[in-house]
This record gives structure tokens, C-alpha cells and sequence, in this order.
């Protein structure tokens, strides 16, 4: 079954933007290049939420590119005329839960955390990956808010990056 | 000057507590032992909001043992018996600035975010440890809260302790 997964790069207090959007505070470096480079090899499809696609649209990473497929999760939005981008309005959970049958590479839950919540509800992520920046950032677009249920993690690795980032992967456990 | 540390065990989502305070997640062993004894040596002093130390009290742990000196900050309560503790009505930032300037060990912070943003804010912590858990639990006491500023950070340690915990420290480094 192809594998979810969650991850972003966050701050050590678990803001994956400033409170007003800011993303100054990222550190890129030939570890992460790689990081990123090495698991976009895994992935073929990307699930997001509205507010992710109009942010990624408004900054013209709007189509899809190298035969990744992006599927946009929104009971408001009309359409979208994007290559390889379509939109969704069924339940994000049921929708995933299909495509994860479905033959092809791993899935990437991309953005922030309304939408991964929904999916945590629902149970359909398998994994997740953080690059945790040294910074308390204070407010921001939070990386994780409530599902309203304990989910247990495995640590899978953690090493120290460039820049004294911490890159951490987990496997999402069943829950009790 | 004495150093002023930060430290809990927490969740990935940055929760020191379950939501109803709950702490059935900690995971105990010889390295969070070992970690723990040794930063035991390090300090002679507990700073703690009421929140923490009402907390502590109703568990048997109101008096001070070893040597260790508390301060409760609190301008609620009107006074506490337990020996080695000590109320303090003014400014916990002012009054922790001038402790710093005294001779002896290391002081701690101890308990929860909301005392802990005000110390962040008056800039005198200079340390942070946590031991993170690999569980999300969603609501609970929060780590952090916003202290209204960035806070950037320095990387000192990072390394796994058993049952997938990271333990990582950082240094608070001056601020923008």
C-alpha cells in the first residue's frame, strides 16, 4: 500500500510559518537538498488543503510538474484549471484511503495543519518527517492542531543538520 | 552568572500534559535517570508560576529537599508554609535577574508555559532542554506559548534515549 506521509519544516515550536506568513527563518543547505531531493523520488501524488493551494498557486506553483499529481481538497472552490491539479470536494479521508489502494509512488501530505488534522482523524497517515528549525517562532501557521485523539509515533531517525536543524521521521502507530 | 534552564519531557505537538493533565505517556528509564541525576547537580534553585507549584503541593512535593531553594511567583496567594519555598510577589523576570547575579548553582524553571512565556519575554532564560516523546497528544499544558517575539536558538545536543526520545538542548541566543 503506498505510504502518507506528513512533513514540513517547522520551528522548535512547532510553526511552520511566522505569524504573518514568514519564512525568513528557514535554513537550506546541501542536507536538506538532498533530504528533499531523495524523497521527492518516492512520491508521485500530492494532497492539500485550500489554503496550501492558494498559497502555492499565488506563488506560481500552481501545476504540477515531473509527473507528480496534485489533488486539492475544497468544499468552496468552483474549479481549477491547473495541469495535473484536480480538485476534490468529497471527504479528504475516504478519498486518500482509496488512492492509497491504488497502484503507484508514496503520497506527500503537503501544507499545514487544518488539513492534516482531518487526516489524522481519519486515520490516513502512515508517516511523518520534520526538519526542526533552532527558533521559537511564538505564533504562525501550526504544524499540528488537535485531531482530538492520542496517536502514538515511532521514531524512525533523527540526525543534527547543518545549521543545527533536527531532522526527525516517525511512523504513525495504531491507536488504542 | 548562574544559568537559568527550561526543561520538560513533551510531546511531538509540544504538550507537557495530556488534556486533563495526564501523564501516562512519560516514558521512564536509565538514560531520562542518568540525564535527570545529573542536571539534579547542576542546580539549587526551582523558579515556578502557582499553576506548577499547586500542582506540586497537592502531590507531596511542597517542600524543598537537598538543599534546593523555590520561589513561587504568584500575586494570588497570600502565603505558603512548606519549607524551602518561597512566595514572591513582584516581577518573576526583575526578581530572577538579580538571583542570576548571585553566587551559587544553576536555577531551574519548572512547570508550564504561561510561566515560562513571561521569563522568555524579560529574556532571562538562557537554556533549554527537552526530552520529546513520540506521541501526538493533541491538547494539554503547552510547552511553549507565545512570548509576543522570536526567539532564536543555538543546537547544543541532540541524541536518541531509549523509547525513541529525543533529548535536545539549546542555548537562547541573543535576540534581533
Amino acid at each position: 500500500m503506498r505510504t502518507v506521509t506528513y512533513g514540513a519544516a517547522c520551528s522548535l515550536d512547532g510553526f511552520i510559518t511566522g505569524p504573518d506568513g514568514q519564512l525568513d527563518w528557514l535554513h537550506f543547505s546541501k542536507d536538506v537538498n538532498a533530504i528533499i531531493r531523495d524523497y521527492w523520488k518516492t512520491i508521485d501524488t500530492l494532497v492539500m488543503g485550500r489554503k496550501t493551494w492558494e498559497v502555492a498557486a499565488s506563488q506560481g506553483g500552481g501545476a504540477s510538474t515531473n509527473g507528480v499529481t496534485s489533488y486539492v481538497f475544497s468544499r468552496t472552490l468552483d474549479k481549477i484549471t491547473a495541469n495535473g491539479v484536480f480538485l476534490v470536494k468529497e471527504d479528504a479521508g475516504e478519498f486518500i484511503r482509496r488512492l492509497k489502494q491504488q497502484s503507484g509512488k508514496d503520497i506527500c501530505v503537503f501544507g499545514g495543519g487544518d488539513f492534516a488534522r482531518s487526516l489524522f482523524a481519519a486515520g490516513v497517515i502512515d508517516e511523518l518527517g520534520f526538519n526542526m528549525h533552532p527558533v521559537l517562532l511564538g505564533s504562525g501557521t501550526p504544524l499540528f492542531t488537535d485531531s482530538g485523539r492520542r496517536i502514538p509515533l515511532e521514531l524512525k531517525e533523527c540526525r543534527v543538520l547543518d545549521g543545527g536543524c533536527l531532522y526527525a521521521t516517525y511512523r504513525v502507530l495504531p491507536q488504542d
